[in-house]
């Protein structure tokens, strides 16, 4: 507790965007996040009152935040699982916990678990040689189980030459069939140690090279009982998987349905959107479920929400503030999430949100916004 | 500019709640708040990575902070008027500017230069003895010119013995008529230094002991000639006085119209409601008016916004945490802000925020919520 206040300590290990966000959110509940960053100048050390420098894998640095905190949690996967049983042995509480994250970290994991839960994934095998993956069929995804995320570790492989080097590499690797994808959908759900849930409703996400370009919410043309149905298998799975926090779990639809492609137990790019979209933001409903507090309201604000990310376009151009200048004059009715980063082509640097009563009217702001901001011109017609 | 990020630094003067709230929004914009707070302790200080510890008055100090500024702000209005000329006479941008400031810092030049400007305003006169404050007649309200705040130094007089201190202590006193009032209203605007200004909707406030207790959003039962004339005022009144930033007019609400009340430039009680009432907060907005940003959208966000205040309640009982607790149960869709301060009775130590379609259902939903945070139980129906 910090004595100051009165209020909680949550110390989060890792110093992205998504803490910076938590950041935001932890103030209005009277607090200021605790920061274990690598670097002062990351998105969340830009920000915050109360960062510690250190990596997330120095067992003794986290030791040394964890003492300083209420309950640890984080803005990535990447804390060793042994690491974390050491923190919850010498006393401290971590949400998510080892037992759940593993299945955040480990694809091989998490889909021998899902389909131990009988839960819908796509058909999927472990391989550690050519011969296996060609008795699986081509053509196929290939996937590390661990290491990936934005589209890398993900192979779309027709020919086993492609991943000769990979398959020689040692990386343990699954297999999944490429599914007949109609869209992507995503859907939230906040988990406490009491056992309370809140799940947000379901969204539309649209990728682009494997990095998430796009959420509508809610997810356009779903039909009542689909929604009902992923928003029963996200707070499933939270249940199942003991999960503490926030969970993403993002879904193919199929001509044969919903099929669960990943998990992420932390808020997530999916969720951006509810900053202003829902009336409990993902990071605030983060920080609630790490507290054990009780849940929030997680209603849409609008009937409409899309929100575009913003990545690093072509050097050179317009300066960062003359860019957002643009856009605020051609959109003053979208909302802009800044990350503090240094640009770089394709690097994720910030969000934008629009927010109204007409979905098509919502994802052409957005595109705009975002695109001034990318690239330093208008969007042509 | 700061390097890292391409982006501007604001420095604000005063570590309060105002500043803590600005430091928030600053975070979504790519920015962090810099702040020159008196304490570690104060409620911005505890949140945001770039603060400087130093005094208002000390000039020093103030230049000191203005250096590695691109703007300087205020959270309050107690800077001196020499100190701002000079540190714009030292090439620093500082918003609102003293010649605009003056008129929030002293309430005899406001009466002035809004008879002056044909504003309404409520009959009134500058007192220097008992003789002409009879003269004037009583019952009356007799004001400090300066220093006054959340009802301080503001005198309801009904015989001269009441005051026959004050009028002997040698501060500067206005005697202003004792209006009819229905209400009071408030009007918030922004107006930028190339001259944009942004104007948001009329509230209601609800004062009790010369302290804002409820703001209610859009002001209800207003006709709407009325509230277009009380946008049209305040715009003209950030005009007329080459106000930057925020700037709110409250207002009394007479038989025989409106009248101005107070003024003042920066973000505000009466419009704490707009974080998530409106499109644009007015924290975001004083900072892309102090930045000569293009303004954002002042479009209410749902049909009906309450914000009622958070005091200080009795000692004893529960613990804050626990309260929050008991609140965020009875009330999931409630928005909290608490600003880090230590409870003392009477004190502001946050806000809280309901929205809806329904005004009533609003007002008892924030009426709740504040309750449980104040006096740590339930509101008796």
């Amino acid at each position: 507790m910090d004595t100051r206040t009165g209020l909680p300590v949550v110390g989060m290990i890792g110093g992205g965007q998504l803490a910076r966000m938590t950041h935001q959110a932890a103030i209005a509940l009277g607090q200021s996040l605790r920061v274990l960053a690598n670097d002062v100048d990351e998105s969340a050390a830009l920000v915050a009152a109360d960062v510690q420098l250190g990596s997330h894998t120095d067992l003794d640095a986290l030791r040394t935040f964890a003492k300083s905190c209420d309950v640890v949690t984080f803005d990535h996967e990447h804390v060793p699982g042994e690491h974390i049983r050491a923190l919850v042995a010498a006393g401290h509480k971590v949400f998510p916990g080892a037992d759940a994250l593993q299945y955040a970290q480990d694809k091989h994991l998490m889909r021998r678990r899902l389909s131990e839960l009988g839960a819908p994934v796509p058909r999927w095998a472990p391989i550690a040689s050519a011969a296996e993956l060609v008795a699986f069929g081509l053509p196929a995804v290939v996937k590390t189980a661990r290491g990936g995320y934005d589209g890398r570790g993900v192979f779309v492989v027709n020919d086993v030459e492609e991943i000769i080097d990979l398959l020689a590499s040692g990386a343990e690797l699954i297999v999944e069939e490429k599914v007949e994808l109609r869209r992507e959908l995503a859907v939230q759900v906040a988990r406490s140690p009491y056992g309370q849930v809140a799940v947000y409703p379901v969204v539309e996400t649209v990728q682009r090279d494997g990095i998430c370009v796009e959420v509508l919410a809610p997810a356009p043309d779903l039909a009542e009982d689909v929604a009902l149905g992923a928003q029963e298998l996200a707070i499933r799975i939270a249940n199942e998987l003991g999960v503490v926090g926030l969970l993403a779990v993002e879904l193919f639809e199929t001509p044969a349905g919903l099929v669960v492609n990943e998990l992420a137990m932390r808020p997530h790019n999916s969720g951006h959107w509810t900053i202003e979209g829902a009336r409990t933001s993902q990071f605030e409903q983060h920080l609630r479920a790490v507290l054990d507090y009780p849940m929030g309201d997680t209603a849409l604000a609008a009937p409409a929400v899309v929100m575009a990310n913003v990545l690093g376009g072509p050097e050179g151009g317009m300066s960062i503030d003359e860019r957002l200048h643009h856009l605020m004059a051609a959109e003053p009715g979208v909302k802009v999430h800044l990350y503090g980063k240094q640009t770089r082509p394709g690097r994720k640097i910030g969000h934008v949100t629009a927010l109204g009563d007409d979905l098509a009217d919502c994802r052409a702001r957005a595109a705009r916004a975002g695109h001034w901001l990318t690239y330093g011109k208008a969007l042509e017609a």
